[in-house]
């Protein structure tokens, strides 16, 4: 969890990303993962436990220039000095020596990063130091980008609650949300849809079904239907909604057993069986 | 110890820099300093066993941007992005949060850092920042430069043998350098020297003496014989010799006595007197 880069980009207290760092640690682990397999630090807790991070940040910076940094994130001389030294941060955990309660001293252990394409820049700059520090490159899963409710052309913000679902949304939030923020790719009168369809590529509901409607047979007849014109906003509509409900639902008992001891288990740096 | 500073700085291993600050403490802790009043660190030690000092150094990376670093510092482009950041690390332990062991949650204390003047850059820019950051303006003690054998136009290097005395240098090394390299105030013969004295004020012999000589009687006789011509450079130089060989093999004898056990109390951030 990056709550140093939180800090430096964000207007917000050391103290308030680090307790952020630490509910988003909650709503990962809530989706299922194995304590054995898995290690979730935070950046402030993990540079001040672990010797071998900070040294790994420190090479990784000595080798990026400022004109690199530059070219890479369109940093400009306004900025401030943390968020230019900031990328090796990000880039230090691809390489399996900052772990050594995991991986001891092995320099060779690959790395595999999934992240959305936005992220790109940063593991792009750690490939290309990583020869040079004697590491093997780290490998990328590109994810796609999530669209916000109002559409693929704007942006999806925290501090905007109608761009997007959150995982603390009531069933009744998440209705609303949706009937009144998700873009439709629905003509403008019900007569025109029904003669010549919706189109499901930029509609947003559609769009959310793609990504969590399990049932690929059920997406395949709504986007049918939706484009034939059958189907109505409306209907996709509520179609999302009771997904959306069901997940975050579950989401949200998962999460509440989430304890400080097994937020505790997850953050410790060791006991995991994934290489041992 | 600031041996991270030198592994950005510097064509050396991290190791080898962590190597070197731990070698320096050994000879700061032979000037005689009390355990008990003393706490000396390494920053990439320190770094990762202190969760304020990362915190500070971010608090202070957020205040500081790059186009204020390249004006103090004179950084460019070309520089890699751990020499941009490196000042906010220079500048944390100037604040007594930093040391939670030592000064507890203090905010308050205020901090007296005697350096020369060469460091000034790093604490006017701390001195910038701390109001901001609600911590008290810390104060500086500026030492003047030491100048190396060549004269004060020339300057010392840790590269080149000839351009200091080592604490490390043996009596015969420590009076081969002084009358081979001592820039000397003399005149270019003893009949010219006997006639219009020699100037002290630029013989790199008289201003050893400066600092290294306790007697200032003897001093203020000394300069007083070289300036009217009574004294010459081989007898001043002779002084200095005698003065250095005593000084450094006292120094040499101290330092052989700091075991490893000794180091590791100066450099464990606890149990302090000064403050508690």
């Amino acid at each position: 969890m990056t709550d140093d880069e939180k800090f430096l980009w964000k207007d917000l207290q050391l103290e308030e990303a680090h307790r952020l760092a630490h509910e988003n640690a909650k709503d990962i682990i809530a989706c299922g993962f194995d304590p054995k397999k898995t290690f979730i630090f935070s950046d402030l807790d993990y540079m001040s436990s672990c010797p071998n991070f900070y040294r790994n940040v420190l090479r990784i910076q000595k080798c990026v220039t400022v004109n690199q940094a530059k070219g890479i994130f369109g940093f400009v001389d306004t900025d401030c000095i943390g968020k230019i030294g900031f990328p090796a941060v990000q880039a230090a955990p691809a390489f399996s020596t900052s772990f050594p309660s995991i991986f001891a001293e092995s320099k060779e252990i690959g790395c595999l990063i999934p992240c959305a394409i936005d992220q790109d820049p940063y593991f792009r700059m750690t490939r290309d130091v990583a020869p040079r520090l004697g590491f093997p490159k780290p490998a990328l899963l590109h994810s796609v980008f999530f669209p916000a409710l109002q559409g693929s052309q704007s942006k999806m913000s925290s501090s905007d609650p109608s761009s997007s679902i959150f995982l603390t949304d009531t069933p009744k939030q998440i209705k609303q949300k949706v009937l009144k923020y998700a873009f439709s790719g629905g003509r403008d009168t019900m007569e025109e849809h029904r003669r010549y369809g919706g189109n499901p590529d930029v509609d947003v509901s559609y769009q959310y079904l793609t990504f969590f409607l399990e049932d690929d047979n059920r997406l395949a007849q709504i986007e049918q239907d939706y484009r034939s014109g059958k189907m109505l906003t409306g209907e996709l509509k509520k179609e999302l909604v009771s997904v959306l409900q069901d997940l975050i639902g579950q989401h949200r008992e998962r999460r509440k057993a989430i304890t400080d001891d097994i937020l505790r288990e997850f953050m410790t740096p060791y006991h995991h069986d994934f290489y041992h």
